[in-house]
């Protein structure tokens, strides 16, 4: 397929249905209704706005999440308040609803299969300093709408199922990619998807510096995008080296051979053989961004350990339904070591060579010989089962060891590369 | 044991009986006297003299080689030429006699059990260029006689025994060591075994350099000795960096804690479990020298070929008893690998990733993806037994590949280390 039948067709991909569309204006509005009638009546100071992806038209089919925000106009009352008042009437209303928290509190209502979101900010000006992290919000969406022809809506949700399919969307810590709203900033500031996709394969990282106005902001980070209604953050301070590269690899591939694999949500042929090994856990009680963080780190402590016990880790991940299991999976040469290892000592000539030499003289080891200026001797390694090796590390309880049964795509081809 | 206690006790292991003195001595005169004779008869214009260690009285015991120099006072007659007037008297008499080759011909003489060489040279002065290999034995024996008084010929048969030992005494290929006449040097110098080993704790490898007069000769090797009647010659040439680490280390322990196991030919004990393999050849029709210079050159580019396969060569060595088999020795972590292997592809902004990505497309392979800036792909190993691995390279025929059977040194424990 030609670059232009492949994205006249996936523009027909990412584009929602008539009724979809429907909906969301439907949901959005009628919560947005109901929302202002309670502030009003609570005698909050505050207007109520669609803002996001639902609002600007460029949310992807079957996303199920709208935002509405509650824009305090003064200081009078605390996100706290605003939340407990609304759950409270939603509550007389038989309404169902959850309390959830990012860096605030927000309410989610259930309606229909919609999760709306009502997220109660207060309302700041360009350049002033946000209270919380949802304060920006209405900036952002300003700056957008300002900055976004209607046309560029599809544009927009291209770039989006792109890096959706090649696992990059998203700031969460699951994922370190790139947010919505930085994926409608680069669309804003390029143009248009493959104007994207053409710079970045350009990109380098660490030397990647995109604003839209003149800066003399520092930041450190793989990929630097300021945030143009707030010059002291970078819109792209979550998205990871790795993210970065996996985005300028796919961009480069898919100009060079365009195809709707980039579209199309897949999974890859499994590859049998590959030993692996998978520790785990059951799901704490506990915000999605504070687990995956805590167990990226579990992840990669254990993936030096595995090394330093002799194991060869090939490609290790953090997996979880975000419900009931999180587990650690490492991709290995083999699950089971050989018996003798070697172990480098000093150079002849070094103070330290003393030292190393008594420790295993009474050893069963093969030497203590030279070679090159170096003594060596072969000795028993302390483990050979990676089980064995886990456990000395992690301690006796609450995970499961499942050797070779994981299935999932660290062992699969990758199912969109062209 | 203290320092005194094993000196005392080596001194009467290194020390021939009155017997074997009595032997050498007697043979040395009657074959010197025979050689004088016959070369007189055929009108050859030189002296014949014994030389080496068995003139010096540093051999050790046991040790069955006793050297008669043919020395030609002019260059009218070509060492071949003495040579077959040797071996056709010698037949004449009935005698049991062998051609050899070293850089040049020489006979060797069976007399009871011991093996006289018996080697034409010519005569030169100090500082003149040698036509042969041989023409220095003279000169070498001239020095060390002058600087070596009698009673240091123990401190020179305790040396040699030390560096018989720990493996490292001889200038031959096989050891790459020290040979007799360096050993003697280096008494000459340092004026005993024990400040032998006291300056060798302070070598440090390509930064010694020893002489006995002052010189401006540059050499490239581990160690430098300059040979007092050749300043243009190293007689350490021979020493590899292992044997000159080797001799450091063991000098250091000994020190350290002196013990009767350096001067004891022993066997470490058999480390069970490591595995290895050996590639057994028969022995070629070739001098010694050829064949472990072949051989090691050979084992040193199979050692390199089973790394790239990606097993661990922890140490590796030639072995020949130089009469039915050669055979290169690998000990190894493992003989069988499994059956994945990471492969690490080049930057994702790399025009070469194109290359790696199209290379691996079809292949039944984990990814590509990317770890950090790179590119990575999961795939087959080519081989996964150490047998298959090893006949890619020696091709199908002319020696037996044997699986964890070896039990020599290389997987011993080290049995003089203290």
């Amino acid at each position: 397929m030609t670059l232009e039948e492949v994205l006249k067709e996936a523009a027909r991909l990412v584009t929602p249905s008539e009724e979809e569309e429907r909906n969301v204006k439907e949901i959005s509005q009628s919560v947005k209704e109901l929302v202002s009638q309670i502030v009003r009546e609570e005698g909050v100071n505050s207007e109520v706005e669609v803002y996001g992806s639902s609002a600007r038209g460029t949310w992807l089919p079957g996303q199920r999440d709208i935002d509405v925000f509650v824009v305090m106009l003064d200081r009078e009352r605390s996100p706290e308040d605003v939340v407990r008042l609304l759950t409270r009437r939603f509550s007389e209303l038989g309404l169902n609803w959850t309390l959830r928290y990012a860096q605030h509190p927000y309410v989610t209502l259930q309606v229909r299969s919609y999760e709306v979101d009502i997220v109660p900010c207060y309302k700041i000006q360009p350049g002033e300093r946000p209270v919380t992290a949802a304060d920006r919000s209405p900036l952002h969406h300003k700056f957008l709408v300002e900055r976004l022809k209607p046309e560029q809506a599809l544009e927009v949700r291209l770039l989006k199922r792109f890096l959706q399919t090649i696992g990059v969307y998203g700031a969460e810590v699951k994922v370190e990619g790139f947010s919505g709203y930085l994926s409608e900033l680069l669309v804003a500031y390029y143009g248009s998807f493959i104007n994207v996709l053409k710079a970045a394969t350009s990109w380098r990282p660490y030397r990647t510096y995109i604003s839209f106005y003149e800066s003399n902001a520092k930041f450190k980070a793989p990929l630097i995008v300021l945030d143009p209604v707030d010059p002291n953050r970078n819109a792209a301070a979550a998205v990871s080296l790795t993210s970065m590269s996996i985005f300028i690899l796919a961009a480069r591939r898919f100009l060079k051979r365009p195809s709707l694999s980039y579209f199309r949500q897949e999974q890859g042929d499994l590859v049998e053989g590959v030993n692996r090994v998978e520790v785990v856990y059951p799901y704490p009680n506990e915000p999605p961004d504070v687990v995956w963080g805590r167990f990226k780190r579990l992840g990669r402590a254990l993936a030096s350990w595995l090394r330093e016990c002799g194991f060869r880790v090939m490609r290790w991940g953090v997996e979880s339904d975000e419900r009931t299991y999180v587990s650690l999976i490492y991709v290995v040469e083999q699950t089971q070591l050989p018996p003798y290892v070697i172990h480098r000592g000093p150079p002849v000539y070094d103070e330290a060579v003393d030292k190393f030499i008594e420790k295993y003289l009474g050893s069963d080891v093969v030497g203590p010989f030279v070679q090159g200026t170096r003594v060596y001797v072969i000795k028993r390694r302390r483990y050979t089962e990676i089980t064995e090796c886990i456990s000395a590390r992690l301690g006796k309880g609450g995970y499961n060891i499942r050797v070779n049964l994981y299935s999932g795509e660290l062992i699969r081809k990758n199912p969109w590369i062209t």
